[in-house]
């Protein structure tokens, strides 16, 4: 089989503070799609909310204070950079950040970006975790309940820079579903950008085992789905809460093929090979040969689980 | 949260050959029931297939060649002994064989039996694996497609043992949407017993590879549906044709909390605390707060994949 070469890079992000600008954090992201281009990246994966710091931390009742995070336009005054420098280093790019729709509706939201530097995709943000009250007593919050709305465009794969990609964020990287559904549509890579914090606010669970089920829902989906996965995250303490790293590659067999080695602005870069997914594709993963949807009603007419259907009835 | 103790069992067989006789494999079968019993187990996993080769490897033509790896009644003369000795010991067992049903169709089945020795649950295997056809150039063959129908009941839940238990076979593993539909069942435990050979017959995939997606299998569908997983194989050189070991117990956590050390009969046990997974089932896989069925509709809508919805369109 031939290979298909995809120069593919992930940008994660060291913390931003709450005081940081936009300026700033565009400054690191800019410095970062350099180093992308210079190491042959056809695209870089930023993570998720790249452009401030993870606000859902904060328990805000002011519409000022929370309207501060969003982005009334893609791109604007701020990011414009970014585009500007993608055209002329030939490079697209995943960038996620908090929308503001033109109906004035709020997302956790990515953009797939272009070598022409044109916008051609955009994913909302479906899966969101946390909560919408405020849990006082918790060392912090997780607010994407109040501060998003469910994604309304669901999951989709774009036909770009000569691969098919799709785009998850963060808390959706755990539900097989949505992998499943990039995987129909013939998804090569699957970039996600995550903020994941290493304390779990709702029970004491050990912190190493987050980073083990982050690793591990990128590998189980790479394999399982036969694609490519790109996954950027911002890390390190953000006004003294601690995002955990392993932005990472993972190959269509699952290995991971690049890490991020420290908690702070770093690229990781791999020439991916777009048909090592290919003998899976045909064989162990041939979905026309091997699914039996009919089997699988239960997970679009149950949303939580439900009675044990029990049958057949006892021989 | 006050535990639920669970005695759990996993009996891995070592290699069967082709003249093997029933008996045989059923004295192997019960010498490992009573040792899981002596460690305290309420249920025992046996593997996939467990009373016979994996005959799926042989391309056979004659009836009465492939009749013999058949059962024609379950318990039959040479496996009621399991059934007399689980009820004397109360101890509750899950065992693979070749299924012929009162219809006189074939399948590839499991039976889920309760500590009064009573069959409480079938499966009957979805994810059949392989080909139909003979490839005569291949070492050996994969023939489940040919030998087996594809399960005509669906995947489903029993409570049973102060328990709700499903049921999958060997290459379902691999197949989120399988272990989901158990999840959305309220599955607490998922047994799953198989027979995988190290080299792959369709192209030259590293053995290594083999073992570590089985377990990033089970790893990852323990944690994404918060249930314990009780894996069993049959392992070692059959005929002169290598099956992997790697019978495990995973917790809901996705750590491996007990595997096989060998390739031969092996029993291997934990006191499994079924409300471990109770934490996740609460927060992040709180299905009901998290899940979004309404994007899920491609899973059951195609089979293979097809053309990228690639929406919204351009901005």
């Amino acid at each position: 089989m031939s290979k298909r070469p995809f120069g593919l890079a992930v940008a994660q992000l060291g913390p931003i503070q709450p005081n940081d600008t936009r300026k700033q954090a565009v400054a690191r992201l800019l410095e970062m799609m350099k180093e992308a281009a210079s190491r042959g990246a056809k695209m870089v994966v930023f993570p998720e909310l790249a452009l401030t710091t993870f606000f859902p931390r904060y328990w805000m009742t002011e519409k000022e204070a929370i309207d501060r995070y969003f982005e009334k336009s893609m791109p604007g005054p701020e990011t414009q950079a970014l585009f500007d420098t993608a055209k002329k280093l030939s490079i697209g790019f995943y960038l996620g950040y908090a929308e503001v729709s033109t109906e004035g509706k709020c997302f956790n939201t990515s953009i797939l970006v272009n070598q022409q530097a044109e916008i051609v995709g955009r994913y909302r943000k479906i899966h969101l975790p946390g909560h919408s009250d405020n849990k006082s007593h918790a060392p912090f919050q997780h607010l994407e309940k109040k501060y998003f709305e469910v994604g309304n465009e669901g999951f989709n794969v774009w036909e770009t820079m000569d691969s098919r990609i799709g785009m998850l964020l963060c808390n959706d990287r755990r539900w097989g579903e949505a992998w499943r559904v990039l995987a129909l549509q013939n998804a090569e890579i699957v970039a996600v950008g995550y903020n994941t914090p290493s304390q779990n606010i709702h029970w004491n669970e050990p912190p190493h085992l987050r980073m083990f089920h982050h690793i591990l829902s990128l590998q189980a989906a790479a394999y399982q789905n036969c694609v490519w996965v790109a996954a950027a995250g911002k890390a390190g303490k953000e006004d003294g809460f601690h995002l955990f790293a392993g932005s990472a590659i993972v190959a269509p067999t699952g290995e991971i093929v690049a890490q991020a080695q420290g908690e702070d602005d770093e690229v990781i870069f791999c020439q991916a090979d777009l048909a090592l997914g290919d003998a899976f594709k045909q064989h162990i993963f041939n979905f026309a040969a091997h699914r039996r949807p009919e089997h699988y009603t239960l997970i679009t007419e149950r949303v939580g689980p439900g009675a044990a259907l029990g049958k057949p009835p006892l021989l």
